[in-house]
């Protein structure tokens, strides 16, 4: 690609409701020249035709739409290691489907899951390939978050009044706790209901599930009594999917 | 407004850029009978304007759209009182504004900046009118946050790689330090570089004022260094304007 000048957009699109996508990414999308999608592994191609569903609906530009495999991550190799690997096996597979697709240039888009900022390796990917000294510029479309997702199903703010939040991952919660001095906590990427590895006395939970799809899901109440009714809930759900996304906000109340 | 139905729709507009705005946010919009546009004290009329020009380059429906004027808040009681009186005067207006011009009862929508879930407080206040027994729904449309149009404008991820988020205010940061264990921390609600009260090695700032708006400004680097320019800045552009918001994120890097 030396010699060619690139433009990549990362679109955030939200988690699912093609109602959550902005104007702007609306004209980001159709102001591509290529839009490249990624097919994740086998059960998450919901995802997938959903994305595809917000092409159809939204894209009345000249963008050639191109579906690639994503390569997978090293299940085996530490967390951390594996993660960079895969990253730079993505960021080949962007740079040979963008040399393919775009031989002189152009503009490349990529339709990010909720907001391109938040616990999402597109950035990431980009500096890598404008790492290789390459003529590569990176503008970025913001999306609703599934965190805005989750607050707005439920009605309810993110923060306690003037008071801070901590967003974190489930692997986060399993592996510290509750943070000290944390009265709110937004947690992401949970495989495995985190929740049920701290006290839950005093801690209401919202949480939901495919937030702006069809199947969404939600549930509300006090740790103690809601957070059996979640795992239950969440592997009934899993099951008939045959995947699942989940987040949720813990507060400590009356502490 | 006993015995009537009123639907408060509580809808984030971004904070600025009309092309922020998500497709829900317009059908909300639409769907209202009546739009109720709060007038802030002197200096903000930009805000009001920006909400009035959303409107009109919106709204294809019948809503009617009222201007109201926000009660002030009591600047000499302690934070905490004086916020808990302020909201309810606002809720109070609210009522009267909603009985007077939907008697019957309806839709009636609020244009948030942002996100309302985000410090924000329409959902407290509609939670009051709530609290008088009338039969009153709240529905919430997300929206752009600053801290997203922030991230967007910067091409930066809000966290680093699966590592918690802190969101805090100016006030907070200033009363309290950096807090203990963070690596990345956004502030918001800052009306005075609340960032100078701590020691800048090793840390990063990505500041943003106006965000969304023509007259957006963007600094980035090391806190160390650009300090002291975004406080500069942020005077000289206060005093243009008459007005400012800013947000940042700060960043420990290699430490
Ligand atoms: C890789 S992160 C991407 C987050 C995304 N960038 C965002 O802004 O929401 C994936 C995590 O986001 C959350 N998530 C994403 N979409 C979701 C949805 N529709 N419903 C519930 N949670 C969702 C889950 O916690 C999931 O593990
Ligand atoms: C009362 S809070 C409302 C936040 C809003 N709900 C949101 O989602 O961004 C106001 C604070 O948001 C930030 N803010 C809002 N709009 C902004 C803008 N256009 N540019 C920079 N900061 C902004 C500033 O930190 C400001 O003090």
């Amino acid at each position: 690609m030396s010699g060619v000048e690139i433009a990549i957009s990362l679109i955030g699109i939200g988690t699912g409701n093609p109602d959550h996508v902005t104007r702007a990414a609306v004209t980001a999308m159709n102001a591509a020249d290529l839009i490249l999608l990624p097919r994740k592994g086998a059960g998450k191609s919901d995802l997938v035709d959903l994305r595809r569903t917000i092409c159809t609906a939204l894209l009345t530009g000249p963008a050639k739409v191109v579906e690639f495999d994503l390569p997978e991550r090293d299940a085996d190799a530490p967390y951390r290691a594996a993660v960079d690997a895969w990253h730079d096996d993505i960021a080949a597979v962007w740079a040979a489907q963008i040399a393919e697709h775009l031989p002189g240039g152009g503009r490349v888009a990529f339709l990010v899951w909720g907001d391109p900022s938040l616990y999402d390796s597109s950035l990431r990917i980009a500096d890598r390939l404008r790492a290789g000294g390459r003529s590569i510029g990176v503008s970025v479309v913001p999306g609703i978050t599934s965190l805005q997702a989750l607050t707005a199903a439920h009605a309810i703010p993110l923060n306690t009044l003037a008071a801070p939040v901590t967003i974190t991952t489930g692997r986060r919660l399993r592996a510290e706790g509750w943070p000290a001095g944390v009265e709110t906590l937004a947690v992401m990427l949970d495989g495995a209901c985190a929740f049920e590895t701290i006290a839950p006395e005093g801690i209401t939970i919202w949480w939901g599930a495919y937030l702006g799809m069809a199947q969404e899901a939600l549930v509300a109440g006090p740790l103690a009594t809601v957070g059996a009714d979640i795992v239950a809930r969440r592997a009934g759900l899993r099951a008939r999917h045959g995947w699942i996304m989940d987040v949720y906000l813990l507060r400590r109340t009356g502490g």
